[in-house]
């Protein structure tokens, strides 16, 4: 942590703030510039308290020289997180993500029925899907909206695993639900506005399965990894990154797919990154270019909402793929991956 | 609801849509212009599926021609609402917040003990503040940092009310503490991440204590109101809109105070309107000017951090002012509510 | 200037970093903390090629110690800079912004024509506006919507200023009109989307006419004092700061004005700030709101829109005032004026 | 257009409304809802003045129907604009932009010297790149940093054109200077920053060469086809659209790079889409994957900044490639313009 002081800043300043600081056990070390004095703690950053220095007086400015995320940041974990996912049947093929393979994740916004999971599914898997999504319990901005089939939800994406074998990824909404989505979901997923949710993130760090982490449409990539940081401080080492959009002015598109996020997350972070081109974009015309550059990008994963008939979808139909397109899509998305050296799984 | 129709629409994909839409009870108004048929749907939009119906062959765009918010805004309730605060203990005057009295809510950003709340508490109310504002559940970025004192700092504001006698405003962040928090407070505090926290919204919507609902870092102010309408469809009136910036490119403030949203907001809505400057700003020195003027653009309210000692506050030192700035402003305040033709409660 | 060195950084590196910094006639102080090497440069930031500091194998990051404006700022010019504008006619009072006394400037988007600006500026000089604002040269986001009268609208101007005797603001959008303006106007202004025309920003530079910089949509307002600062270092030291909203995701205002700009560019700056709540807000209903709001938070002037007949107006009618409202207006803001222990000029 | 009319509008409103489109030569229809008033326009939206709607009194709101860019857009000009460049020297190939053939713009930030351009043209050349970009005009944020080599840079790119045969891509900053610009640009660019001059828009639409056109930081892509729009109406067809980021809230990249641009202004367009990620991130280390992600998403052309020694280049050195890192990226864009069924030019 550096220390910058106002000009004129008194030497008595200079001591309150060393005598502080040493008292968090840090090391203190004061260098006399030509217009300033910059004092610099040595030593764990996590025992500082940034603000208190700020409000000293004689402060201008507090900098810190470390990176705020410990579990989720490459510096002490240089190896990249491959996370497992076991077999929904017996004698299926588990899955990897975060290895060579990328991984497509694709279903309806909301689970809109049985029959209609049970036949998606089915068609999803036999088009080269690797999960199934959907959504049981459904964040809407408007009370009067859908609300999701709730528990009655989970139950059908449940047979869809046992019948047709695909596993699932669901969201939880609710602290009080966690637990039972978690015994029914292969990955949990918790949404864009539940990212800074702090209970929720407790929550899913302490079950055993594995946590999609959306983005927040304002929340910045620092925050995202700090958020994963919550998950992974309560047990749970198994965390998928997400990219969902950002919210601009830009009136186009629904949000603004950040794609540099692929890239910058896989950086600074060991943990899988997943790209969701149909939220971020809002109109399923860019679905498939967008999931292309997503690939293109270095992306281990995406997510995808198709519906089997988009014009009667009860959410996010307008961003929803045909059956049809998905299937074309995954031809394109296979010879993108390799041509830049990978496949998808 | 009005629908545009893409150029060289077909008489067939206009018919669908008309038909679409009687099914959902509306009527039907075919228009031909120079270059575009556009449809006019008459009757109730809730009923209609917007989303279904950008989806339908031929459509170029929908447009919604109502808003989507009925409970919290004026159109059909004219009146404005004025919630009442009963008095904290006997004998003492309760509160208004809505009518010409501005309310000045004040208090630390964390309740750290007890002894700091009973002597701020005393002092605040000396000072002219009608209710007292800490935090018991502390949303915070890192999970390493402090979370709050939970049910012990609770104990601690309901003290205060009955020894001191300043009602109480705090947060609640999981649906399972609601209960007990209402039991707790005078105002119920959802927090800016959990503005689009639908189930902790409905969570609040069945008690039968007023609700601050802070925008959130990236929401409009369209759906701060339609989160208001959550609380509101489950049969709590009594929501307070809190202002308390959103998250710009700006650096030199923690976030960008929108201060139009105070007119914009009571002109769309009848509830009253308060503002967070501390949190708006981020920097103490901003928050004297901002809150006057908040006060000269109409608010009905203020929220302020106020810390005995902000060099040593566990968090949001940088933005709480000292008793004794806070003591100052609240003469200044007095002074342009006036000339506005208002004053402090 | 700090270097902060990446884990693991070798002495080789640190070596070339010192000796590239005492190329720049730096004094080097290298500190080793538990996880990092850090080098602290000494002496005159301006020589410092930050760039190229960054691009040296080993840097994690570079931070600048020290503010980036110099002419602008108030750490080498603590007095504040008071603008004074001479009268405009012979016997009548000049004007001084960034005093005790508020200026208002108001009239027309655009000169429309000769009797308009005749009739509104008696009008405006009545009701105790201090200059008269009008494009003649307008930036449109359309090549299809009005351009402006040009110089023949800055000949109505300047028959205003000799007959009725408001003297004059007007916006210069071309290097090549520069000279011209600067004989009619007596405040020039920049607007917001030529905030970084840089060479527009030298060419005023070379005026003797003081220059009302707008800020830019997405200009930080760090930016802003730098534009200042472009201006300021071509011999011109007479620059009005000007907040008239920011893009945002917000789409119920036009802009969001952030009228915390007002408190942060006066302590960072000695140069006078002025608001325009018109851009600002874009609708007139919110224009008094804000504009009493500016003046609580400090601002040295205000630029105000009003249309003899907003709804005939060529461009801007919606974000316009009546002449009715204007004047109702400045009452309102003469007490809130006093409020703050000001009035207005 | 449609104006839709607040409750309880009054017939003599609508019939003033009427009366006024009347006079602009629309045919007018009014249609009844259950609340509200609806009025078609029908005919030609350019005659009609929205702002003067606006302020018609009982009016809620007025929405267009038709797309404002008439020359940019698909809708009159339905095939794919081809921009052809001719060879720089006799018996060279000459370019097509906007065809199957993706091209490649690439070159130091600033032009740093005679010598420096021969040598990287040359090499460029052998690594396949298309056009050689470099500044000699230089937009900087600080007047006190290097403002580019004026036209001392323009003639060493007329060098290199004639003996290594690269055709040249430079940007013009002011009206003055456009002349001689398109004098040695083969492509003239108007920066990010000039995105909204309009006179500098209406000069390069007077030129006859190509003008690529960037997208402002803050600017909707309807306001980049409006610049370009402005080009066009002055009689220049031959306009590239660039996409290099927008400012948001994120700080781990310099801009946010909008890839969802290319699809939409593909669609939206039929002018060629370049993208810049080497301002569109502001890291070297995340141009690459955005550059591939770029031609993934179907863009026509990529513009990147590579240097002979980034950590010694006057500007913008962390976003430079060296030239061994852009020889490599050269042969992965091959492979993925493969993917999507194109190749480098």
């Amino acid at each position: 942590m550096i220390v910058v002081m106002q000009k004129g800043a008194e030497a008595a300043q200079v001591q309150a703030i060393s005598e502080l600081a040493e008292g968090w056990g840090l090391k203190v070390h004061v260098s006399q510039g030509e217009e300033r004095i910059i004092i610099g703690l040595i030593g764990d950053e996590t025992r500082v308290r940034e603000p208190a220095l700020e409000m000293m007086p004689g402060v201008e400015k507090v900098m810190p020289v470390l990176k705020p995320y410990k579990r989720a940041g490459t510096e002490f974990h240089p190896e990249r997180t491959v996370i497992k996912i076991p077999p929904a049947r017996h004698g299926d093929r588990g899955l990897a993500i975060g290895g060579p393979g990328v991984v497509v994740m694709a279903g309806p916004c909301s689970v809109e029925g049985r029959d209609m999971i049970l036949s998606l599914g089915a068609f999803l898997k036999g088009a080269g899907a690797h999960l199934l999504r959907g959504g049981a319990f459904k964040p809407r901005t408007s009370p009067y909206a859908f609300q999701g089939l709730g528990v009655e939800g989970l139950r059908y994406l449940a047979e869809e695993r046992s019948v047709v074998g695909l596993p699932v990824i669901t969201e939880v909404m609710d602290t009080r639900d966690v637990e039972m989505v978690a015994e029914f979901a292969d990955i949990i997923q918790v949404g864009a506005r539940n990212m800074q949710n702090f209970n929720l993130l407790k929550a899913v760090g302490r079950c055993n399965k594995p946590v999609m982490l959306k983005r927040g449409l304002a929340s910045s990539l620092e925050e995202l990894l700090m958020s994963a940081e919550y998950v992974m401080s309560e047990g749970n080492p198994d965390v998928l990154l997400c990219e969902r959009g950002i919210r601009t002015f830009e009136r186009l598109t629904r949000n603004t797919l950040d794609l540099s996020a692929v890239p910058v997350l896989k950086r600074e972070s060991h943990l899988p990154v997943v790209v969701d081109p149909s939220h971020g974009t809002g109109h399923w015309d860019l679905v498939a270019p967008m999931a292309k550059a997503a690939v293109a990008a270095g992306a281990d994963g995406l997510i995808l909402e198709v519906h089997p008939d988009p014009s009667r979808a009860i959410s996010d139909g307008p961003q929803s793929l045909t059956p049809k397109r998905f299937k074309e899509l995954m031809v394109d998305l296979e010879l993108v991956a390799r041509a830049v050296g990978r496949n998808l799984y």
